[in-house]
């Protein structure tokens, strides 16, 4: 329902000299006074984002951030504060409260982030939480996902695949890498992966105006997408889960031929690979790079996830 | 829960240095470069805060944006944005959101707020609205809860009472009136009434570092609180609503004699009444003014709702 749900609401809504990057994006921009400020919101719920009967609820503390740090690292923004709303199930309330939030202390501290705020409600209904983030713009301005162009290399930081596991728990928003990439590089577009590597390439191509082809034979898998292939190979091969998975929170950058080249020879993220997966291509939708030929390619990966 | 929540969270998280009025008032101030940004963020749970069998979904909808602005304005603060994320029953989902949405339009046009993204989730529980709004301080800075002093006339706007038959869904946030007031007036402390009269100026003298005493005779009464005593007895008179039912989201406002004499001859808020209704005083505590003596006075009032 997201993306049409988004699509209706930008009609909607009158424009708003303010609102430098509208709805729609990682994250939208606001202009106050001579600042701008970079904001993000994400609603996490039972049964769709974690299971409070499975999860630790640190673990589920700390995702709710994190996700928000993703959504700033996609826009390459510095993470300033967090605002954070509860719903409660009335049942020891307050110690799964401190547990959420003992969750986020270390992720906000990692990244200077204060929360600095936030609601708490209790009622009769399952754990909710939303996150308010807000940054600022980082060295080379907000990174949209609408400047990629024809011929731009698609990069990938990290691999993908198999977050079930483990790393929709347990990742590390991007937020370094993509401060440190804005300043050494011209970045073209950015997205962060979060309903899957295929949907959100075509995110960024479809915001931008053009297509996206995919080279299948250069993406990263995930050491976890492996093994769920392996141990369940129903649920499709080590690449289809790379491709579809989703809550991987790598980054998914546009930047011109020459950028890539320079990015791929200096590997300026020590253990974390930038990878070349794809091309930036002038016909509409998501294909597959094969012996220098474009085949359709369908999308994979959730539509439940949030934008700005 | 709240309250004593918070305490522990005040105590919890790191001072920041960026964070000019930390968790606590009715809104966070974050400086940003040269500029202040002011930040709030109320979630709104089915059952607590609405029966969606019951009432109107574009009626929800509206009263999930007041609530946030009647928090702008006990900051006298100007709104910018909003950003809105919902947790949908799955069936219906879309038709919900519109409705939602279509509620919360007239309201950010009336008070020039861009609606500046969101996050749409669908899910198996029941209807949660989190919004967060930023605005910017206005004409007299940032109004803290923490400036009454001794001596300080308690002012209200508007009238007190029965905001469960209608007012909780068609109230009008008082930011005009927190503006002009701002503009013509020196403001020591501000406060909306969300959890009721009689609690929420305990909380502007605790807030503080003092108590205030309610002149109860002068307190005044809304019609509708009225009628509810006069229909229900059982439930008390209409000045025990009017002190403690909660919802009226109207001003409290702590200023100097001399300026609530100014106020109160000028009137300046057209039909809105200015009231005084009580004093601060040295004495800790929630207190009424009887033949010019203090007595004790039970707060009253729901601890659910939200601050910052």
């Amino acid at each position: 329902m997201e993306r049409e749900f988004l699509r209706w609401l930008r009609g909607r809504l009158p424009g708003d000299p303010r609102l430098i990057v509208p709805p729609g994006d990682d994250a939208a921009v606001l202009r106050l006074g001579g600042s701008d400020v970079v904001v993000t919101v994400d609603l996490l719920t039972e049964g769709v984002d974690f299971l409070l009967a499975q999860h630790d609820p640190r673990k589920i503390g700390r995702k709710a951030l994190a996700v928000n740090l993703s959504d700033l690292a996609a826009m390459a923004a510095r993470p300033l504060a967090a605002f954070v709303a509860v719903a409660l199930p009335r049942d020891g309330a307050r110690e799964l409260a401190e547990s959420l939030l003992a969750g986020m202390q270390p992720l906000a501290e990692e990244f200077g982030l204060a929360i600095a705020g936030g609601d708490t409600n209790t009622w009769d209904g399952p754990l909710v939480l939303s996150v308010t983030a807000l940054g600022e713009p980082g060295p080379g301005g907000s990174l949209r996902r609408n400047g990629a162009r024809p011929g731009d290399v698609l990069m990938a930081t990290g691999s993908f695949g198999g977050s079930i596991l483990a790393h929709q728990f347990d990742f590390t928003p991007r937020v370094r890498e993509a401060l440190l990439l804005a300043e050494r590089y011209p970045l073209g577009a950015g997205i962060d992966v979060s309903d899957g590597l295929a949907i959100d390439a075509l995110h960024l191509a479809e915001e931008s105006g053009c297509g996206v082809a995919l080279d299948l034979a250069r993406v990263p898998i995930a050491p976890d997408a492996e093994r769920l292939a392996f141990e369940k190979p129903a649920g499709g091969t080590a690449l289809d889960h790379a491709l579809g998975d989703g809550e991987d929170f790598e980054l998914l950058l546009a930047v011109a031929p020459e950028v890539a080249r320079r990015m791929l020879d200096e590997q300026p993220l020590g253990a974390t690979p930038l990878t070349e997966i794809g091309r930036f291509v002038d016909a509409p939708g998501l294909w597959q790079l094969r012996q220098g030929a474009l085949t359709a390619l369908a999308p994979r990966g959730w539509e439940h996830r949030a934008s700005s």
